[in-house]
């Protein structure tokens, strides 16, 4: 039996997995704060001290481990990120932070989180495709596309960054520096804002104190003319732009994940009557599916990627 | 040495090129009309009649050959045509329709035209890139989309079809059937119409009688109102079209071919213009550039997609 480590490092947790890489199953999972000061050295640490801490637990060696494998909230590129705002790392060279603490022998790999998610997700269909778009719909909008069952890093690492199409003529800087952004309409804040709009027009059940996503999606399945108008504007919005990348690259699948996707099927219902009138060609019949694993996406797309 | 056939199959004509292909030259091309009747299997009775020739005249037999590849006007998944209206073909195996005529050592492969001149173009740049986005714009606009050196044939084999690829609001109904189309605003048609429009409420040295898009262009490179805010108009949804595509699939180049492109390095310096507004992140560096090989595109990545 051989096993993989899956770290997803984000801004404020750590997530580790153990897996199994055989019959590839998760053995166990824990979660630590992620560490505040000298983040190029202790991520690395703390990431060594869960590893050991599990190994021990299951009574394995590095002789047992294949491989480590991160996710990190960043672009990446060959292993390399020059800037990660959010673990305040600049010009890292990741894959050799993290190898020059273990035993050579132990690969080391790194992708951006949302395409590390794309490759977990796709990997977790009944039936694993060659050719996926993956969209991560919650406070930032993101995405992962997976070509010929590799994930598209590109030339910079920008690879898969989708929240940040131009798809609308808009005048509100988004945080990319740009305007028109498909995170401006599909995003949390413009969920939360669209529908405080539209609430000074239409009447609502939605109790606007302490408004979230949830509540307003939960309306939109009780035909609140609210809850349904914003879903449907984030519906739209994504069809839109899955229908541009359908007839540019004709995937076999496009998945829908993230915190918004909780919505659940009336998302991927109202998605797909806008895609249809929008898709071209052999693209109209590409699969929409909600996303299977949810927060453990991270570390089972980077243990995954070990292999 | 080992040689490869490139044979771009059009509705007017058939180009045939002989390749050497250890050092990868052109030997010798032709060019001949498209048989009209029972084309599923003319078209390869005279292609097999020009390699013969092709062979003879140089002193070579099929021991000599390594490939044949295809260029065809339709959508192509694993070697088969569902439907290819300029060549009457319907369910067609390209591939077990030429190796039929051929011994069994000629290995023959077949994509779609614009895919395989993305293909050609990449690979004539001076140094191959891994990852290209190729724009063919004329009477159509199409591309290709070229990622880890190969091409992007999708679930149906629209992988590509950026042409068709929603840009704008539109009611006017495509060739696709659709609205909105890149085609409908950077297509020739399009560029005439929109001179034609134009000239109503602009000056312009422009003339009209025998308009064509070689006129209006010329006329933009002299600053003539009419002919450049066309052009203008061209580069700013080329522009927004890779916007798009660039912060999707971030790839190392962007070239620019077919017809319209002859107009040269003022489309791509205003497509630029454009873009530099448009794109997020890094890939704001991305080049453009033009296309390189012209009218040989399909025969010489035909060619090469045999290797």
């Amino acid at each position: 039996m051989k096993y993989s480590f899956g770290i997803d490092v984000g801004g404020t947790n750590i997530k580790i997995g153990l897996f199994e890489i055989t019959n590839f199953s998760l053995i166990e999972k824990k979660e630590v704060p992620t560490p505040r000061y000298n983040q190029a050295v202790s991520i690395f640490e703390t990431s060594k001290k869960l590893m050991d801490e599990l190994l021990k637990q299951h009574q394995l060696t590095y002789q047992d481990v294949h491989g480590v494998g991160f996710a990190v909230p960043c672009p990446v590129k060959n292993g390399y990120v020059v800037k990660c705002p959010n673990l305040k790392w600049e010009t890292l060279d990741v894959i050799s932070s993290m190898r020059s603490l273990l035993e050579p022998h132990v690969k080391v790999v790194v992708s951006n989180d949302a395409n590390i998610a794309a490759y977990g997700e796709n990997y977790s269909l009944e039936i694993p495709l060659q050719n996926a778009i993956f969209y991560t719909l919650g406070t930032g909008v993101g995405g992962g596309i997976i070509i010929e069952g590799k994930i598209v890093e590109g030339r910079t690492g920008a690879g898969g960054e989708i929240g940040h199409m131009p798809i609308f003529e808009g005048t509100e800087i988004c945080g990319c520096g740009r305007t028109g952004c498909l995170e401006q309409v599909c995003g949390t804040k413009a969920i939360l804002g669209y529908a405080k709009e539209l609430s000074t027009v239409h009447e609502s059940s939605i109790d606007f104190k302490e408004l979230t996503v949830k509540k307003i999606f939960d309306a939109a399945k009780d035909n609140d003319p609210v809850g349904f108008r914003v879903l449907d504007r984030v519906a739209k919005y994504i069809a839109l732009s899955a229908s541009i990348l359908s007839v540019s690259l004709d995937p076999d699948v496009i998945i829908i994940g993230g915190g918004i996707a909780k919505a659940g099927q009336i998302l991927i219902d109202q998605i797909l009557k806008h895609y249809r009138m929008y898709a071209r060609f052999g693209t109209v019949d590409i699969p929409f599916v909600l996303a299977k694993t949810g927060n453990d996406a991270g570390i089972i797309g980077a243990a995954k990627y070990t292999i």
